[in-house]
């Protein structure tokens, strides 16, 4: 093969979701680390954690040496989400970014750190970022909400046995809107998904609360390669 | 920001699926179309067609532009797969694959060319292929198998409307195998993703067969950029 005379320039990117309640509602909801631009172009603006591929790092390596040099983050796992690569995405040069996410528990992005250029954000509260990187986020917000991933991300976010009420957490931080108790206990039970465990864990408030995990077969279809 | 100095290269490549009788089963089977490489390295091997990505190009045109060029086939839609990037995939130059993938009905599938370096290939029964091209087409047929995408799946081969028949080919196809017809009916109709329609195709030998449909609801998820 021939190198092609014009090149682009390749990059990658991570987008790291973690569960936390907000400070005004108390209700969970989804944030992301950004990392403020010192350099032009953009210089100011919040971006998602990045940076240049080098020739000789695998592309999932340099997303996670890239997320852990600017903000601290080292998820187990970084599952390749999509490349975004239109001509005009950044000015002046013709860059091709191959973005990494991870869902992360609280206690992983409680150890992240955080200053005057790293920041959480509330995912559905973002400025203007740089590039097209609110595009990004929102294409990673809707992969969230399709529900095909519910057991991966239920399991990313709450480890191997959950309760109903934080399972319902998951779902109405990446939904965005309070589900009825009730209702979402009924579906749950319906869906053929769940398995009920024998343990329990004391409320405070209330009566023990029953754990569930995942069915298992709901992980049968994992990727033979290129996503674990 | 500046432009790192060891460089990956760009490229692109196309996985597209047929459903075709297989000439000694006449069973259904998924078709794939390769092209014969005319220079090193793995000259003469088959490959997945493709090419490099020049820097005025979007990545899904010169996914198309590359698989027109080489088989003539232009399907109205390609969906980005999963971008390929070790280290060693590549002999001598590190090469970052962005791959695209569509599925077509036979029809369209017919009017690709065929010579000495253009073939159609049984998804089940390659030849060892030049790169990773292996690994990219089983990484494809699994994302084929993963059931979320039947509806896309039944749809991009047969069209808006289907006998319960017609749908059975793509999953046997697709999982390989032979599935009993009540089971599969019984299966399809508690699913709650068809609708029947009042139009019946006449079989040649049975009663005339029901047209379904796919709800759209099935639909609904579809992503909000990136792969529109």
């Amino acid at each position: 093969m021939e190198r092609g005379s014009a090149q682009a320039t390749l990059a990658v990117s991570t987008v790291i979701f973690a569960l936390r309640p907000d400070d005004e509602s108390g209700l969970k909801t989804l944030w992301l680390p950004l990392v403020r631009r010192t350099r032009d172009p953009h210089r100011d603006l919040w971006a998602l954690p990045g940076g240049w591929l080098p020739a000789d790092e695998e592309l999932a390596a340099a997303a996670g040496r890239t997320l852990r040099e600017t903000t601290d983050l080292s998820p187990r796992y970084l599952e390749q989400l999509y490349t975004f690569g239109d001509i005009d995405r950044s000015p002046g040069l013709r860059v091709v970014s191959v973005v990494y996410w991870a869902l992360v528990r609280s206690e992983v992005a409680e150890r992240a750190s955080v200053g005057e250029n790293v920041r959480w954000f509330a995912a559905d509260q973002l400025p203007p970022l740089a590039f097209d990187h609110n595009r990004i986020v929102e294409y990673a917000l809707w992969r969230l909400r399709t529900k095909v991933e519910y057991a991966r991300i239920a399991h990313a976010f709450l480890g191997d046995t959950f309760t109903l009420a934080q399972l319902r957490d998951v779902h109405e931080a990446v939904l965005q809107k309070a589900l009825d108790p009730a209702n979402f206990r009924r579906s749950m039970e319906s869906s053929g998904t769940l398995i009920s465990t024998d343990q329990h864990v004391a409320g405070a408030r209330h009566r023990p609360a029953r754990l569930y995990r995942y069915d298992d077969r709901a992980n049968e279809h994992d990727p033979p390669g290129p996503t674990r």
